[in-house]
């Protein structure tokens, strides 16, 4: 998975010089849990300002989509979605929410947050 | 669409003195993706404190349908929707906020706003 | 429509030395478009801290009806609906909130407040 | 208008020796007011027994943008739309109902039905 | 009120060889209560099977609107639409529900059937 | 509680001929356990075709007040509503539902029917 | 658990010359999986028609709470609650709904009927 | 209503040395208006941070259950039980919110707070 | 795929001589699109009247997951889990419900059914 | 009860380095009055920012189903959870939130905060 943020497209900001607020839901995330291999679903939220980029939208569909047969935590997940994203679109600021699925009876929100 | 934003009227604020708030869904907003020409559908709510004019809505609704077979992306439309408002009634501040419906099983929203 | 305001009755605030909250909605509004003479139909929401009186809720609903076949704008009857009540009661603090249905497919909500 | 419905494409039913039933919800649908021009909104869905024949989704998306700017009254677009995904399909049963958003405080649902 | 549905107009039927059902909400109802002068709300749903002749939404509107002022009890309101609605258009079937907003903690659904 | 049938007031049906429903909701009963004395609350839904004769809704409202602080079961309270309604008022037919809240994490509906 | 019926009470219907629905929701249910030892979740529907006796629901909330630490299956729990309340009210029909809790991102609804 | 206070009771806060929040809500609760002498309804809520002593819950049940057929203002009924639980309970802060179903097509909220 | 059918697991149905109702939601399902490779999701709805067999809920578990990577269209699929259902369980009846998300802002529903 | 902590399984935060929440909703709680021994049901939600440990989900299942037939009092058992999980996972900060069934018609929420 080395090269996954090279996937990720990006496009200039059209109105720069303005702070705002983007947010996009992924509500059809799918990963697998790295001990049992049993698939996690959720939806992904991603808020951000950007500063001179934007993330294009379809590249951010492949980039969720990768996931979709790789072993990886909850916390991991997120944080390292976070991370990819803001190398990719050095935003002014970007929240990143993962909410999973129930469990054994038990669901998991992850928010993480980033400020340049 | 070098005219439209004549085209939005204006009224004298019946109450200057006041700092009050004025909030409009219109939730049958549709335009075009510039790049596959394919429709797009959201709701785009606009809230703003007028200063000496308020928005008259009827002319909103011409100025909304405008966008109807327009190519533009997300983030400019909803920035280009709040610059020709701002231009049109020069309220103390506005915010608009775009919704858009799922593609490729992601939603976006997007929120801009202007304070004098 | 010179003499609604005093048939807005109101009664000693019973716990005058306590700041509290009152919040009463008026889901049944209507009154009269003043171009079209078509009706409009709301939700009017009152929220105060008392002073030294309390509204009384059926004078209150005899004033709000007193709109059903008044030709009145949306911004306008919002502040005129705060005036009147504050004039009346003298409150230490007043919010009108007043929601109406879609027209041409927009909806729109209207917020004035008053502070002593 | 004369060959929209050479548009709509089929493809063999793989379960033609099983009555089943297949729903598609269309709720991006829009077309224009022919007294007025004003546009209309609404969600057409379909659900239809396949004989020899499915639709196929994609060309039922464009099949149903090809009234986007097309002047056309409810019950009118109701009845053509299940008459030409009927002679397209040649379904054992089908029904189209259409539901629009309100229009004066008013909102209507055409239900069409045909059987083999 | 002797000339009311005279007022209602109607269309010819685009599709009268097909049974098909034609349902109207107008959740913007209000009357008067004929013992006390207060006014009551409510919705009017209209589900028809339309023969020679389809109701035009406009007059619809006008028609409703005019028991605006009118006092008149519940269940001869829902009736008299009924009667109204059945010989401006002279359907196949038709269903009247009046549902009204609570008095006294008590809220009323009233429904009255034609067939021809 | 020998009298409370003769409080339920009736009028004349104003459409004798024509077979129609009326359907109320009574959602603030309250009544009493008559093993602990504590209080019960539900609401009593009443759906009846009226022969000859309609029930007046403040009576009910009296009616249905009676209960306040008596002690009675659940099934022998649903029963004698019923049984009062249709002395009253000799409808065609009536069907009454009444709906517990929870006790002891369990709720109960009792549902009753009569025809002539 | 050879005793657990014995535990339901019973009480004389107060009205059994007519058939009428009782309807009792137990939205606490919970029993252990009998191969993990793991508990389940859920509720309990029990509508039934009373012939001489109606269930006392004291004893039928004591009656569920046997299962918190049995260890019993989906299918075979919601027949056999279904025999114990048959033997014990020997109602005139009766119906059980057991709707439990996702475990591995499915859940399950069980309904079994009886009819004397 | 004299002792209804010494009714209440309280235990031991098992944690005093840290601030937390209690929430209770009493959606049963039923008093008289004091004009009319007919029922009100409402749901209390009471939110609380305990110092000393933590209000028990079953005699704050019969505590609520003496409005039952008191007849009392909606202000004054909201403040009356803040100090009473106030003086029962001596919380570092309580806040008290009672809503009323609508009366008149009015429904109100009253809101009172108290810190130490 | 030859073997998949085969790792559908059954247990003997411990009430095989009463007629009754199993329903089964497995929200979590997930296949490819077989024309772009793009992962498709919904919901399968299974309700079925077993007959000397249940389904084990973990082995269809893993019969669901099968989905995950494979390509086939949505009507082929929900066929094709009915077959081999009624092949693995050889129930009474069987219906199987397949509720796909929006693409292109169009979401469809197949519904199949076997009768013994 | 003395040994439950030590049944809290820990991992090491994949991302000291950065602020992050993690929510956890067990919607699936149940314990035992102290005083009747009936049941009582709820939902433990759990919000914490990890320092150098997260909590593993699997053994906060089976920490959280010690309670199943533990007797204890609604504000011990909060606060005693959050003193478990701090003791285990040493937080940053963290909130827990028990909101539990109806009792008598009561229903309570009992919130509990620590920060390092």
């Amino acid at each position: 998975m080395s090269n996954e943020t090279n996937k990720l497209e990006i496009f200039d900001n059209p109105y720069p010089d303005r702070d705002y607020e983007i947010r996009t839901d992924c509500p059809e995330f799918t990963s697998l849990c790295p001990v049992t291999g049993q698939p996690d679903y959720g939806t992904i939220t991603i808020i951000y300002t950007p500063d001179n980029s934007c993330i294009e939208l379809k590249s951010l569909k492949f980039y969720i989509q990768q996931y979709r047969n790789m072993g990886i935590f909850y916390e991991a997940l997120t944080n390292k979605i976070l991370d990819d994203l803001v190398q990719a679109s050095q935003p002014r600021q970007m929240k990143v929410i993962a909410s999973f699925t129930p469990r054994g009876g038990i669901n998991s929100i992850v928010t993480v947050e980033y400020k340049k």
